[in-house]
């Protein structure tokens, strides 16, 4: 066989050990507070029909699409987001499927955009959708999950902000910006944070908006206070409007559940500024976003109620709320707050040398006695010295070392060294599980 | 937005719920037991450069892979298994790995396959491999790892069946079988099972062995009895042939440290009929049969040395073993053997139903407390009276409802009905946590 340099695609990455350790941990947390709430794994194929993805991403998205013909000629192309193919799904396997449908999703994406720091053409995505919630019970829940998701990571500030996009149409009402603007002033607010007051007023301004109107916006942005006030503000300014009175009824009674579950004011906050950037959410959108030196970070997990997107192949609507958790973000977040291990290269608690090829056999008995009680455990599979097989040890960050010599074999002791502490003792053989602190 | 026809690709399939939580289980404890013997997870992108697949994989192969140009005009291909991945795994990672490298991979592999019954076009496979093994521990460890594996599963009836490639080459080289026939033979071989003893002595023929070579073939393969004593039979064979020598030393030593750690005979034979299709075998080779009503699935992990393969891009010899879980046909087999729960939908243990809407906050503020001692809960979050809701939680195969109605309410009470067994009980909300027995 022809020697070929092996490369990896740009833009795609291995997840060695090190990085797989600490991820899974993480995704196993996020898994069990989506199993408290009653969502349910589903799984869906890497490609689907070109028929399925196309024109549901716009311009920019469908030129991010990893398309092609198969070999049967068919036109196929490479999952771009979870939320078509929940869609697929919900039409595919209407018998299989009762509503409401709580499901949650963890699989990779695919987006042939360039390549830059953190952004990869396949990544995870985490998605948590509840399909058929006509009620707001669940919009509330959100709050919760993101709430416990948080904690379970070990993560105490943080904050999720709630806004509903008919708050948002109504005050468009209110304020008479035309239908025709309504998504450039959307696309504004969105990115208020990112850019200064001065900048906010000039793009505001060009698209054509008065003075009066971006003093309306102004200080519609600038309501604060507790929920309670925000919600005394809005009813102050909603009471003509269609869409604000019903944006405003729904954000009372999801505050209402929260205030009834005693969750902390601190931890969610009505923010009106939140809008989201996809044009799809109907009522209830919120984002979550952490303290201290994560504080940069953006929001970690998104999401929002969107009421007209989940039936379209069924041709109906079919109510859904639901959100994203962005796993890289937020895995980069945890390691800013020094909320993962340090980098391990192993699921190895304990390394068993082995001495010699006499001793081979001792070695192996003693490693699987030590799995049978339940440690995790490697026995050195390469050749090589004790010195070598400590290096390999220490290397891949494995804790405890065990060495069976021949005086310690004679014996029927074992001697047993703690790299992180740099002791070693002799033990005999029933002490040894005793002496390992795990 | 128009309405298309949604359908999913031929040889693709959703993993709705009732099969991801049975097969996530599963998965879960098959990686326990890797992690037990110092295995780590790895992951690796979908996408790979063509040249890195192509020639890997035989004519058969080669038309099965997926393989486009992407936008970039690279010539890309789906991954076909995680072996040559993994080879260049280790080339592009040399910095970040150190040998022994004990690496898992649970992923799915593409296979542009005439689809037919339990074959799909997306399948997982999940691989175990300890690159830079020298030492046969790690040969023998993967009867411990088969072993652990079945017991995890609740799978007491199994036999790995151990042989060794070079055990083969030695009886071709005592039956004066050529190298160019080699190939043929092994094929014929590892059919034995699959066809009758007549067809067999046909096959042979076929390629042109003397009656005399196919005697010794169908001798060779009648060796039988303990462990021990098929040891001894080979030691008579193999005085004369280089091959054969290396190859009963290996696995003499291997069925050594298995008697050492006291595994039981009934769970691992030598099996000199276990000749693996593939042709990259260098040493240990081992398959893995169920007994009882699974005996016919054939192995459900399978695998063994393969020296020559792992350093493919690195011009250099790595020494490697591992092995290869079935996981579809695993999951079959547990399936018949009833090993697996019946069909959920749902990972909530219990549904708290909404009364009406004026009493929602109390079903909300009950579903919360629950959580937080520990349950899974799934509080209705559509609409429909009660009769929809207990209809909902029989579906999904939810154990537990709770009633909240205004007489329950006003007393502090909860009614909790057990729909396996048909009974409902009252009680004030401090006993419903003790009266859940889950």
């Amino acid at each position: 066989m022809a020697k070929i340099q092996a490369q990896i695609l740009k833009g795609f990455r291995d997840y060695l050990p090190q990085d797989m350790i600490p991820r899974e941990e993480m995704i196993d947390k996020v898994k069990e507070v989506f199993q408290k709430y009653g969502y349910s794994p589903l799984e869906t194929p890497a490609l689907e029909y070109q028929e399925t993805l196309c024109g549901k991403y716009g311009d920019e998205g469908e030129k991010q699409l990893y398309k092609f013909e198969d070999n049967g000629k068919r036109k196929v192309g490479l999952r771009f987001d979870l939320t078509v193919p929940l869609a697929r799904v919900m039409a595919t396997n209407q018998n299989e499927i009762s509503l409401p449908f709580k499901r949650y999703q963890i699989q990779n994406v695919y987006r042939a955009e360039k390549p830059q720091k953190g952004r990869y053409r396949e990544f995870y995505q985490c998605d948590v959708d509840c399909v058929g919630a006509t009620s707001l019970v669940a919009d509330a829940e959100y709050v919760l999950i993101a709430s416990d998701l948080m904690k379970a990571l070990g993560v105490n500030d943080f904050q999720v902000r709630l806004n509903n996009r008919q708050i948002l149409n109504g005050f468009f009402e209110y304020s008479g910006i035309k239908e025709k603007d309504v998504r450039a002033v959307f696309m504004i607010i969105d990115k208020k944070d990112k850019i200064s007051p001065s900048e906010f007023n000039k793009e505001l301004k060009s698209i054509g908006l008065s003075s009066e109107q971006i003093k309306k916006i102004v200080s519609f942005g600038k309501i604060s206070g507790t929920n309670q006030e925000i919600l005394s503000e809005l009813g102050k300014i909603f009471n003509k409007t269609n869409d604000g009175k019903v944006g405003l009824a729904e954000l009372t009674e999801v505050v209402g559940y929260l205030e009834a579950a005693k969750i902390p004011e601190k931890n969610y906050q009505i923010d009106l500024s939140i809008a989201r950037g996809l044009e799809y959410y109907t009522g209830t959108v919120y984002e979550t976003f952490l303290g201290g030196s994560a504080k940069d970070f953006g929001s970690v997990l998104s999401g929002g109620r969107y009421d007209k997107l989940i039936g379209m192949f069924m041709n109906q609507e079919i109510p859904a709320i639901g959100c994203s958790l962005g796993l890289d973000r937020l895995y980069a977040a945890l390691v800013e707050l020094k909320l993962v291990a340090n980098k391990i290269q192993t699921t190895a608690e304990i390394l068993v040398t082995v001495f010699d090829d006499s001793l081979k056999v001792k070695s192996f008995e003693v490693a699987n006695q030590l799995r049978k009680s339940g440690k995790q455990v490697s026995l050195y599979p390469g050749d090589g010295n004790l010195g070598k097989q400590f290096k390999y040890a220490d290397k891949l960050g494995i804790r405890y070392v065990i060495i069976l010599g021949p005086d310690e074999v004679v014996q029927n002791k074992a001697t047993l060294k703690d790299l992180t502490k740099n002791k070693q003792i002799t033990v005999s053989m029933d002490q040894l599980d005793k002496e390992l602190g795990i």
